[in-house]
């Protein structure tokens, strides 16, 4: 069976050596006082323990045995209650909570790093307290103190869990044409009505009590998206004094069969007129879910990283144990009855295209948790708006580019076993099953890309996009900056056909859906460029320190810019063929 | 549940309209007596009926049922025994097989056709029968004319069936390190001892009885992969007068538990002293394994374009009928809560892009089949010849390009469902978990790159690759051809990329392996090229016959050349970077 490791060298280099994150979280006051470097690699190690050895070995067991349903009640796969238990002990699900009710406090830039770990051991186990820790951000972010106080502090702890409630079956990306209601209460509670579908979590036997964040709109809402309210519906009614009270009129209806993420629930989730409670204003209740659903992205997108990690550390110890065939060049272990076939160049390249998607990957990923943070701890608030800028330009980037290479990765890291790969012992296609979803949930990596280019690059005329070049450029400007002219040419590209596409979005706004896909594909490329060459000055710099492992950023690099970089030739010039191309069937014709 | 139709209209379109295979028919010999234009539809109208109302009905339950193995036997998912009993009666697993000896004689391109139904339709069923079809064609190319008599028949009928036994568990594609052997016997018969893992249909419960090809050693025979033989071994020993005698010492220890086709069995087969017979010279078993092994590399490639068929045909319809979200110029249906999702560029693109390859591989599998044809049946020795090198050239293409952008479209297919993609009722997720192992199965993808540049492609000099882009200049010159100039530069792209390769290669063998992969699917893209503007050619001067018809052609040819075949541009400036960034770190830096 597979052993999960986590690759703490590779997460303290880019935490450390690329980001300095000891000299931004010194600056800000609000993290000064809670995590330093030493603190953060202490959390990090206990992060790797709790995740190779307590949660990974239950991902293949969980993924035979699948969540099950058995009368309105879902029960998780053996041990995961008891891994649950020992898991929140450490207070993980509230790691960069809110400490005035009981989270840790910690920067975003670390707890990506903690995420990638627990998508990388068990997506399904991860997801339990992903919804959880997305739905305390909401709650922290537009609740009221009195249902602050009530919620977060056991949901911190991991003894309630949390749970996004948006979908119905007629009204997934459209979440416009919601129909559950919620009718107002004389004593200021709103009982809600309406049937949600694809719940995760929705459903459990892990904790005492679940929060569910539910859309649903008030009896003189508006039509369409400004319609909706979100509301707080426990499962369990919870007293005044945070105790538990009577079962809520919640139920689960069933669960679904699915391709990967078994055991995790996915749910029907009725509610019959149950108890709620508004969370922010009427009528506002997409943005207030917006940021439960912003984190969830980033959150999903670090799932495909955390696949592919565990992917490609498989495929390394196997292409360096599989003995098949001989090198091109002559035999490297003569006295076998074949070669490890981690000499054959297209197992390397296989393996480096994982190596480089990931770690670039995880650097961009840092750089969002980074933003993340000068967004929330900045005493400066013009710094404060330019990195919340950036972090809505770049999170559906990160949802999308993450989980698209994510599956390549996992595909390629099971192509690496031949056939051994299609057999389920050996666990890499759970590892793709599982990362397909990323694909999917929290906004399909289609609707991604309309908001990255629909909403975030031209609807403020590229201004949000310079902010994010500018970066690029200023990188190339260094003396030392390796692949200067690349990035300068890369940069262009991005900046270019973004205005290309502004005009042609001027004249046709299926321009934008035509292009989009392609758009943040180009878009992840160019950024992992820029953060590879930033990882390649660091490796440059220190190379004689540990020539091992520089020497092996060095090469990644070289290889993500000679062989995956070109990728955005073909890109653009598809771009450049406009929607024209696309419109030419009848949907009858099809 | 998903509903297969098979797509007769488009494959009459390939057969008759692109390829005019009638034409070629009527000149060949022994193809004219036996099949023209009206004998072949009917024989598709009736295949069609087989694979859509026999076969497809089968393919969720037999996902969720899956192979079973009790006690040494395999018992396959409800329904197919009775299934198989019905469908074998139709004479299908001798479509293309000699009438000497009981095969219809039909030919390759229509053969071609059938499959992809078979595959779309259930791509665990269709394994039972191509692994019959593909031994049969060994058996008649390379056995003596006793076992021919003996074995041909029953297995043409379907009563037998036909499995390929190569892989061990330490020799999967180094088949040179096989160590089952085979003890010749004082009657000329052989004993062969060993363990064969990954034997689809190795056992199953539709037969009676199952006709394993086996390679192993002689006990005098060189190393290495010249050291192999080829036997017979039944799994019932049979009399000379063909009638079932004792049960050989052949069992099925164990089937595998995998990613998808679950209905297959895919077994590990144990031979202990096995009675055998030699097919074709002794040491030269591989050579004729090949024959087998090329036929089942055409099928499984084929199995890419069917299951890729088949999630269009689904994606196509959910995205007619799902109503999610407005036209971005307007509603399309204002009567309705929101507009059929067919309406949204991004959608559109995945439709596209599945259909622009499904239609582009059938016109190449349709191709190859020609060839094929052509190769057995012209009574002109030099034509022959010419046939089958394009053959041997075209089949490691096939294979790849077929099953790699068959996942691909698999992935589109089931993106195009949300996350009702991801629920197995829907059928989307079997498609791709199917579609999957056709990237592995029969020399991996890896292998039939590293099969077309070094062996196909480098080893006479581009000699071959010629023939191929002549067929696409000799095209270009005609003065109504589309796309030429796109052709034009499409094929010189290929031919001196080609030149360029082998110059590297000259210094540096690894440079093929660091190219390969890349280099097949730049083949891909631009053969498709020619097949799309060969059926535009053909669309665009009957557009006035059928204008939604013809004009569905032409608009997929457009998008094919404007949004699909650009990615040449990044595959050749991946290859050009040459294998040196595959070689910089040391297997333990990865």
């Amino acid at each position: 069976m597979p052993e999960f490791n986590a690759p703490l060298r590779d997460m303290r280099f880019v935490l450390h050596e690329v980001f300095d994150a000891q000299a931004l979280w010194a600056r800000l006051p609000a993290l000064a006082e809670t995590v330093d470097a030493a603190t953060a690699d202490a959390i990090l190690e206990e992060a790797a323990k709790v995740t190779g050895q307590l949660i990974a070995p239950l991902n293949r067991s969980g993924d035979e045995q699948g969540a099950q349903w058995h009368d309105g009640q879902v029960s998780t796969p053996e041990g995961f209650q008891q891994a649950y238990a020992t898991y929140i002990e450490g207070g993980w699900v509230g790691l960069s909570g809110n400490p005035e009710f009981g989270g840790m406090g910690m920067p975003k830039m670390l707890a990506v790093q903690f995420e990638e770990m627990l998508y990388a051991a068990n997506s399904s186990f991860a997801l339990y307290s992903a919804l959880s820790s997305g739905a305390c951000l909401a709650l922290d972010a537009h609740a009221s103190d009195t249902l602050k106080r009530l919620y977060l502090p056991p949901m911190y702890e991991g003894r309630w869990a949390g749970s996004m409630c948006l979908t119905e079956a007629h009204a997934g990306t459209d979440l416009g044409i919601v129909r559950s209601r919620a009718e107002p209460q004389a004593d200021g509670s709103y009982r809600i009505s309406g049937s949600k579908i694809f719940i995760t979590g929705g459903d459990q036997d892990l904790t005492e009590n679940i929060i569910h964040l539910v859309l649903a709109k008030l009896p003189d809402a508006p039509p369409g998206p400004k319609g909706l309210s979100l509301f707080v519906v426990p499962k369990v009614l919870v007293n005044p004094d945070g105790s538990l009270g009577a079962a809520n009129a919640v139920s689960c209806g069933s669960i679904e069969h699915k391709m990967g993420i078994k055991a995790s629930a996915t749910c029907v989730i009725n509610f019959d007129g149950a108890s709620a409670w508004l969370v922010g204003e009427a009528n506002k209740g997409l943005a207030a879910m917006f940021t439960m659903m912003n984190y969830e992205r980033l959150s999903v997108g670090i799932q495909g990283i955390g696949c592919a990690a565990a992917s490609y550390q498989n495929a390394v110890a196997y292409a360096r144990d599989r003995l098949q065939g001989r090198a091109a060049n002559g035999a490297s272990a003569p006295d076998k009855v074949a070669d490890p076939i981690i000499v054959h160049p297209d197992v390397r390249r296989m393996l480096l295209s994982i190596k480089a998607m990931t770690e670039g990957g995880r650097a961009f990923a840092s750089y969002v948790g980074q933003q993340l943070d000068l967004a929330k701890f900045s005493p400066d608030a013009a710094e404060q708006d330019r990195a919340q800028a950036l972090v809505a330009l770049l999170t559906p980037v990160a949802k999308a580019f993450f989980t698209d290479t994510g599956l390549e990765s996992c595909i390629h890291g099971q192509q690496v076993f031949g056939g051994h790969g299609y057999i389920r012992e050996w666990g890499q296609e759970q590892l793709v099953r599982d990362v397909r979803i990323a694909q999917i949930y929290e906004g399909t990596n289609g609707i991604q890309a309309l908001d990255l280019l629909g909403r975030k690059v031209l609807a403020d005329g590229g201004v949000t996009l310079r902010l994010f070049t500018g970066e690029i450029h200023q990188f190339a400007q260094q003396p030392d900056a390796p692949y200067r002219a690349q990035l300068i040419e890369a940069a262009h590209r991005l900046e270019d056909l973004s205005d290309w596409l502004e005009d042609q979005a001027a004249n046709d706004r299926n321009e934008i859906g035509a292009a989009s896909v392609e758009y943040l594909h180009l878009f992840g490329y160019v950024a992992y460029a820029w953060l590879w060459a930033r990882m390649a000055q660091v490796a440059k710099h220190k190379l004689q320190d540990d020539p091992e492992f520089y020497g092996a950023k060095l090469a990644t690099a070289k290889f993500y810019m000679q062989r995956l970089l070109p990728r955005v030739l073909g890109l653009e010039q598809a771009i450049r063929a406009g929607s024209q191309p696309l419109f030419e069937l009848s949907a009858e014709q099809f």
